[in-house]
């Protein structure tokens, strides 16, 4: 049962990013929310807070637990949260002891925000690396035909004839930034947040700071003050940069599709789509596709800025609306830096260009 | 793969709805594209256009229709829309004069708009079966509890005692107006728009105005003129409803959570969610999600507007964007109605209401 | 000093609207504010509630009303609302009985809802008649250029050759369902609620409706319940109006300038904008301000759908929100009627239609 | 003629912000288009592309000139940009030849984006100097009041006390993150776009680059490549940047009304607001003014993310809609800046803070 296009089974190749997807699929999330508690663990026991033995039997559960997502499911509808649920999976295979040590002084909202964040930080190393290639690709085109002359246009009219390089410029300069900007936000994006039940890390004791300076190097995010719990700033800046990347290609995919347009023809498409009424056609379906992702994310960027009125100590409401937005815009900046690459292998400038 | 709430494995009781979400199974919109073309041959079999074994070869088809989903999902990618793909298969199962006639004169977006239209008629029948069954609840309470005396606040300030009935119907009347709205809205909303490859019917020949009123009959769905391809103000409208569905009930649930606060205790939960941190916990998780799903589908429908910016006689960029949208936000109104007939079994007034 | 283009001294023309502005000068609030203070009076003393004498009073001391408007800024700054200031200019001139009876069981709200619903309708009413003439221009340009064929294009792509009148259906019949909407929608948006303090009128007495009813005949609105100071559904309504307005002459401007591209040419533009750098350009500026209108609509119709979620018996945050949006969303779609018709004045289509 | 709650005569104080008003005065932005013609012929006399003689000329002339308002509106309404107008009537007291030589090889985009950055960077200083002393405010507080046990609040429920620092950490902090985050994006924010006709400087000549950088340190801008005209990502930032503003001190306001509610009483609020039915209410006006600043900016800064979809070498449509939407923005952080910093002095934690 889906309603989403990123995982549907028939527009799920158009719309859907398989790597980035792979991210968000709920084993993936588990996985991340486990290894959370078996660093918290090791972190606590280098600090003295729980038992080697305890850590240990931790260690031990972890690496073979199956979950029951069925009861993970049942508890989340209850609680709002899955946590509650699945430390009673993991506890139900450990003695007493070890049961009461796992997720000490921790609460539902570290393990999520950091899962969120462990995964966010590998999806944005993957949008990266294809930033690169896209820019790669732009640098190579502009190598063989950035002194082309073409048509300008101002206000949808043509202007003046300039170079194929400005136009590549202004194409591929904001996702140059983008991936600059990445790591401008990435100490605040991919935050460990830990504050235990209301954000003060009081059940931390003394050692609260090298717990979680512990728990940070393991996981490979960065340490932020406890209070960052209700501070959601960091995750703003994250979606702002989908939006910023989906934006890029969405003008690139806007400006494809008008320079491919029958009367103008300044660029030629090979392999477009079909129609089933005009089997004359062949659709700039990736060029649309783009400005469909960056009218999206252009829109769901907004219910990430609301969510910064985050009431008090923890919202719940502010919260979960993070969980419907932000993944989502990591998948439509997925599919929009595969499609962008998709489009560029089948882009050409049309010959002549020379035109009245 | 999925990165929607509403389908996860783990988050999909707490935000999603089963039965809002098998209208946009696969499986359902294949069904009624399906249906779309079965009942065309049979308006143009009625009107001449077509022969009657051809007709009876399409039915049959149809009948025995098994879709290959991988085949589907890779023409999706490729032509922007599932149809072409549709058809090919369709076709390969019957005889070639059959298979000229099969989704003569009509085009993709013929297809898919007819199952959009269907599909959400459906949909907006349940959510108003459950519309009337919140009413109902409100009514009940006011019945029982309509005269105590509870605190109103403005401006986040206790202000005068008044009497709780004028809270319920705060809470009720919208939901009424919500059900009368759908009436209002549901000729533009769950129309048939047939207009052919560019939107003037011109493959329908002499009798195209006949066809198309035998299709809507046979669909449930009114039919609306030809052009109406390119005007999307009917689905902005149904975007709209959703999001007066869960804006109202976002309301009540900000009213709840305000009410249940331990400081206020004007309101009592039973059964509220539990955390990982602090057991004595009562968490009003109901409704603090379904503020989340009103600030969700306020955001959303955003986008929806902006898609009124429908390029030409069909805009893929514009039309793709309704896709990422509008299951989305039915979704949302199909989880906020389950959510608030939950959270009305699981409120009471508290006792006593007389407070200083 | 200012920040909106609707009123600056530059841009004024361009986005502004002098007649729809009219509604939004604080003299016209003012009015309809101190008329909603009389019509109330009035309504009370036909039902008893006020003396006729303090009415007299009432009406005399409105007739002749200058305000202070600094000390209602300053009242504001401090209140939240203008109409503690305002009624304390207003009783200044007053006897202290009669002073006593004006505003007699109302609150801030009452009158600030009312002046707003009283401005609305006329906005409505003004932007009803520019549809009726943009329809009936586009009725116009249909009997005389109709029947030339045009070239349809889909998914940016150039299709098959199609009427004029096509294109011009979908322009137009937009806007002949805006202005039913318009009567759909406006006992709810042009409503009167009176609620006094809390909502419940209980500082009415047991005349409450029949007083109700009286203000709302005198002043031309239609009576809602008194707990519809909270439900705000009717305003939202209005707001999707004005977006849907503003997103039918989006799509149009859109069209428009597509088909004004220098390499596409089949509509001629007269009187376009001049370029500081270009002088040979005849910019498409009002094609694309329609399309920067139906966005700028498309992007604040969000934040009254967010406004829904109007926390108990009167929001401060929520209220406040609809009078940083309403008035601009209602100035948009001003603006974009006016520039609708200027450029239906200035487009004709170009010879020869049939093209290559 | 105002439908703007920033430069309304009654709602201006509520909403506005003189301070930062100012830079949005037709006035400012005048005087930051005739300094950017007048730093491009300085620069273009360094270069020697014009005689110093003409240069003289244009100086001297902008030091005396008066714009004809009226004029420059009746020009903005044709053009859709005021520059030939304005350049029209600096043009007016210029001998030929200096004519000539004024806004030489410059466009209308580059003089408006310039004006704008200027601008914009004088906004951000003075939000930067109150974003100094808010976070100061709360440095103090914490001082005194720090260590004080407060409730912390989850999920709209009372969870464990707290220190009040935690708070006081939540509430300030993001706001010094955002002076950290001005001094990122100012190159981008507050850049110098130079492009001429079509954005690639050929109006120039070979020292383009030299006049650029001439032009930028006269202004305090920094200068970016020619194509970055077209590139927005830079304004979207800043967009981004006065909504995290609005969103953490939103944070505070909502913060701040859910402790000063009648029920809980952990703050207290001096001179809040009146209402004109309940005297004994002391509204939280500007706690709730501070949500209210934050859900509109959350709201507008989707249509900057949309603008980012810059169709070819210059949009109108796109272009325009940064002008009806940033500087309300800016105009919104103004006032919520404004606003904290008042209710921070309004504020006090009431005693004693123990409660059950």
């Amino acid at each position: 049962m889906t309603a989403s296009v990123f995982s549907s089974p028939v527009l799920g190749q158009l719309f859907g990013d398989e790597e980035i997807g792979s991210y968000f699929l709920a084993a993936a999330d588990i996985e991340a929310m486990v290894a959370f508690e078996v660093a918290l663990a090791e972190a606590q026991a280098d600090a003295g807070l729980i038992e080697a033995s305890h850590l240990q039997a931790i260690q031990a559960r972890a690496a073979g637990f199956t979950p029951d997502l069925a009861a993970l499911s049942a508890g989340t509808a209850r609680d709002g949260v899955v946590v509650p649920s699945l430390l009673k999976q993991l506890r139900a295979g450990l003695p007493e002891d070890a049961a009461t040590a796992l997720h000490k002084g921790a609460t539902s909202q570290d393990v999520i925000d950091a899962s969120l964040a462990m995964r966010m930080q590998g999806v944005s190393l993957v949008l990266d690396r294809r930033l690169a290639a896209i820019t790669d690709a732009f640098t190579r085109w502009n190598l063989e035909a950035g002194d082309t002359k073409v048509m300008a246009h101002t206000r949808m009219q043509a202007a003046k004839e300039t170079r194929f390089s400005r136009k590549l410029a202004s194409w591929g300069d904001p996702l140059v930034r983008c991936r600059l900007r990445r790591e401008t936000i990435a100490p605040r994006a991919f935050a460990l947040r830990i504050g235990g039940a209301v954000g003060d890390r009081a059940g931390l004791g003394n050692e609260a700071d090298r717990i979680v300076d512990g728990v940070a190097s393991r996981l490979g995010l960065t340490a932020v003050p406890a209070a960052m719990h209700s501070e959601r700033d960091g995750l703003v800046e994250l979606a702002d940069w989908f939006s910023l990347i989906t934006g890029a290609l969405g003008k690139f995919g806007q400006d494809a599709a008008l320079a491919l347009q029958s009367e103008v023809g300044e660029l030629q498409l090979s392999g477009g789509g079909g129609s089933s009424a005009m089997p004359h056609k062949n659709n700039p379906v990736g060029a649309e596709i783009l400005v469909t992702l960056a009218r999206f994310n252009a829109t769901l960027v907004s219910g990430m800025h609301h969510a910064l009125v985050h009431e008090n100590e923890r919202s719940g409401a502010a919260w979960s609306l993070e969980w419907m937005l932000l993944p989502q815009m990591a998948m439509a900046a997925g599919a929009a830096t595969r499609t962008g690459l998709d489009l560029l292998d089948k882009l050409s400038l049309a010959a002549p260009q020379r035109r009245g």
